[in-house]
C-alpha cells in the first residue's frame, strides 16, 4: 500500500437518543450557536423543536439559519456568514444531511475570513482559523459528519467543487438512526448510492496492479456487501431501526478515513457528477447512479489490461458472480449486476430518466469536470476526450 | 447494536520511513524527551541510533530509559518516573512493542501523580493530567500504539491488570513495517495470536442473540480472514514487507476502536491470560494461544443455546467450514480449526508445552482473574467455579 496518515478526531456518538444525552455537554458552553438547517424537514419531524428545547434548557443562546439547499450554494453560505458575524456566533451546529453540513463547514471557515467564501473553495484563500462546528445527522449518505471535506455549488458560474480543511473537522457528530426515519424513499435510495459510490471511489485506486492493499480491498468489499444486503430491507420499511442503523454507520465509515488505508482512490465519477449537478441541480445520488456504471464500462473498454482485474474482483467479491472466461467478461458481469441492483431499487440509469440531455453541452460539462486540470481520476486518468465520450454515453 | 461513542484522535503515520519523515515535526518542540524502550533490540537493529540521531539533529534534548520488560512491571515504571521527574521530562517517546508503550503510558501518567503508580492501575487514584506521549511501534500485536489502554504487572503481588485514560492516548504513532523485520519468529507468532484474540474478544459480545450488529461482525470476520491469510506467508519470510505491512495495520485496527462499533466484547480470555502471565511471566500471545480455544470450548459446552450460534458463525465465516448438522457441531469444528491453525504455526496448546502446570494453584489463578469481581466476561459471564474448570483444562 501507499504510505498514509490517519486519525478520526471527531467524537462520534451513535445510537438511540444521543442528541438528548450528549448535545449540551458536547457543545462546551458556546456564547452563541448558529443552528444551520435545510429545507425544513426538521421543523416538521420534531428534531428542530428537540434541539432548540435542549439549547434553551441549558441557557445556550442561538440563532437559526434555515433554507440551505441540496447542492448547497455559496450565495446561501455568504448570507449565513453575514448573519453569524453580526450575531457574534462562536459555534456552528449543523442539523441535517451532507448539504447542510458541507455548507456549515464553509460558514465556520468564512466567519473569520475577509473576502468571498468562494475563494476558500477554490483554494485561492487559505483559512488560518474557523469557528468550531458540530453535526446532528439526519441522512445517511455523504460521510461529511465526521470528515473535513465539503462540496459547494456556485450558481453564478454553475460550478460545483470540493474543498476541505482540518480546521472544519466537526468537533462532534450525533448520529441517531431514528432521526433518519422521515427521509423519504427517493432520498434514502440516493443516500445508499452515494455511500456505495464513496466505497467504489476508494476501491478503484491508483496502480491497482502493482501496489498490494488486500486489507483495504477486503474492508471495502465487506462494507459494500453490507450496504447491498441492507438496502432492500431499508427501502421496503423506512422505519426499520436496525436497517437505518446499519446504513448510518456504513455511511460514516465509507468516508471517515477508516477504509482509505494507503490509497489515493479514483474520484473521477464524483467530479463528473459534480459537473452534472452544477448544471442541472439534480440530487447527487441520482447523478452518481447514472455516472458510475458508465464510468466503469468506459475504463474497462478503454484499458482492460489496467482495469479488468480489479473490476472482476469487485464482481466476484461484492456481487458474488462466478468467474467467467476471463477478467473482462467477469468485470462486465459485475457492472451489469451493479446497474441492475440500482435500477431495481428505483434509481435512474440514464439522463433521459430525469428528462435531461447532455448532447448540447458536452464541452461545458467536460470543462466543469476538469476545472482547469488536464485529467481527472487515478485508476485510469481521463482527459477531455474521454469525458466527452462518457458524458455522451449518459444520454 | 448498543449505543457507542468513537474517535481515533492519535495521528497515525504509516509506511516506509515515516520515522525519518514525521518524528521531529510530530514531537512539537518538547523541552526534554524520555526515550523509553525495552530489552535492547532497537539498539541492535539500528532504530535507537536512527531516533537519537533525528533528535540530536533537531536539537531536542532527551534521556534514554531502556530495559522495560515484556509484561512490564510497575517497579520499572516507578524507576522511570523518578528519572523523568528529576530530568524535567515533558514528553515520553515509546519505541518498542506493546509492553514498552503500556509502560510509557503509566510513566506519562505517573510523572504528575503523587503516590504509587500502582494506585493508578488499580483505579484508586484518578489522574488529572499526563505528560504527552508518542509511539514508534516495533511489533504488530497489542494495538496499544493508538489507544488509551495499558496493562501492567505488579511483581510484589503477582497481579497483572489493565487500566486506561484518554489522557494517555498517544499524540502520534509512527508505524513503519520495516521496523518489525527483526522481530523473531516466535514473537511474530505471539503478536499474530494477540491480534486474533483482540478480534475474538470483540466478536463474542454481550447478548449475541438479541442485539443485531451485522456490520461489526462482518468487519471482524474480514480482519480475521486477512490475518489468517497473511500469517503463514509472514512466518515463512519474516522480511516480507507486504506481509509485515498487512499484519501491522490489522494489529492497529484490531484495537483502535474501529471494529468495536456498539459492542462490549467479552474479554474473559484476556483476564484469564493476565492471571497466567502474572504468575508465570509467559508471553501474552503464548498464554492466549492456550487459553482461547479452551475458553471457547468451555462456554460452548456450558451454554450452547447462548453461545453456539455465534461460534458456528465464526466457523463458517472465518474458517470457511461447511455448516454441519447443527450449530453446536459447526461451532466445535470452528474451535478445532482455530486450535489447529495456531498449533501448525508453532504455538503452544497446553501449559505443559511450556513446562508449566495449573493444578496446584487453581484458586490463586482464579483469584487473580477475578480481581475482586464476582465474574468475568460478557458473552457468558464466568464465576470462580467456571474459572477453576477452565484453568484445570489448560494443563
Amino acid at each position: 500500500m501507499e504510505n498514509f496518515s490517519f486519525s478520526v478526531p471527531t467524537q462520534l456518538f451513535f445510537g438511540r437518543d444521543v442528541v438528548k444525552q450528549h448535545l449540551v455537554t458536547a457543545l462546551h458552553h458556546p456564547k452563541k450557536v448558529l443552528l444551520a438547517y435545510g429545507g425544513g424537514s426538521i421543523r416538521r419531524n420534531g428534531l428542530y423543536d428537540e434541539v432548540t428545547a435542549l439549547l434553551e434548557a441549558a441557557h445556550i443562546d442561538y440563532i437559526s439559519f434555515g433554507g440551505i439547499e441540496p447542492n448547497p450554494r455559496v450565495e446561501t453560505v455568504e448570507e449565513a456568514i453575514a448573519i453569524a458575524r453580526h450575531e457574534c456566533v462562536d459555534f456552528v451546529l449543523a442539523v441535517g444531511g451532507g448539504s447542510v453540513i458541507d455548507a456549515a463547514k464553509l460558514i465556520a471557515a468564512g466567519i473569520y475570513h475577509e473576502g468571498h467564501a468562494w475563494d476558500i473553495v477554490l483554494g485561492k484563500a487559505v483559512i488560518q482559523t474557523a469557528v468550531p462546528l458540530g453535526t446532528i445527522l439526519t441522512l445517511a449518505a455523504t460521510g461529511s459528519e465526521t470528515n473535513s471535506g465539503s462540496v459547494i455549488t456556485n450558481l453564478a458560474t454553475s460550478e460545483k467543487k470540493g474543498w476541505g480543511s482540518p480546521l472544519v473537522l466537526p468537533k462532534f457528530a450525533l448520529l441517531d438512526p431514528q432521526n433518519t426515519f422521515t427521509v423519504p424513499h427517493n432520498h434514502t435510495l440516493y443516500g445508499i448510492i452515494d455511500i456505495m459510490s464513496h466505497l467504489f471511489e476508494q476501491y478503484f485506486r491508483q496502480n491497482p496492479l502493482t501496489v498490494q492493499n488486500p486489507y483495504q480491498e477486503a474492508l471495502i468489499e465487506t462494507t459494500l456487501r453490507q450496504v447491498i444486503a441492507t438496502a432492500p430491507d431499508l427501502l421496503a420499511n423506512l422505519n426499520d431501526y436496525h436497517a437505518r442503523e446499519t446504513m448510518m454507520i456504513c455511511g460514516t465509515y465509507a468516508l471517515n478515513g477508516v477504509l482509505r488505508i494507503g490509497s489515493n482512490g479514483d474520484w473521477a465519477s464524483h467530479q463528473i457528477e459534480h459537473a452534472l449537478s452544477a448544471v442541472y441541480d439534480i440530487p447527487h445520488g441520482a447523478g452518481l447512479a447514472i455516472v458510475f456504471p458508465h464510468w466503469m464500462h468506459y475504463v474497462l473498454t478503454k484499458d482492460p489490461e489496467t482495469t479488468a482485474p480489479l473490476l472482476a474482483k469487485m464482481a466476484t467479491q461484492v456481487f458474488a458472480i462466478q468467474p467467467l472466461a476471463d477478467d473482462i467478461a467477469t468485470a462486465h458481469a459485475g457492472i451489469t449486476a451493479l446497474s441492475d441492483f440500482w435500477r431495481q431499487l428505483g434509481a435512474p440509469t440514464k439522463l433521459r430518466d430525469l428528462q435531461l440531455t447532455s448532447t448540447d453541452i458536452l464541452t461545458d460539462l467536460t470543462t466543469k469536470t476538469l476545472l482547469g486540470q488536464p485529467s481527472v481520476g487515478h485508476f485510469l486518468p481521463l482527459t477531455a476526450a474521454d469525458l466527452h465520450q462518457i458524458f455522451a454515453s449518459l444520454e
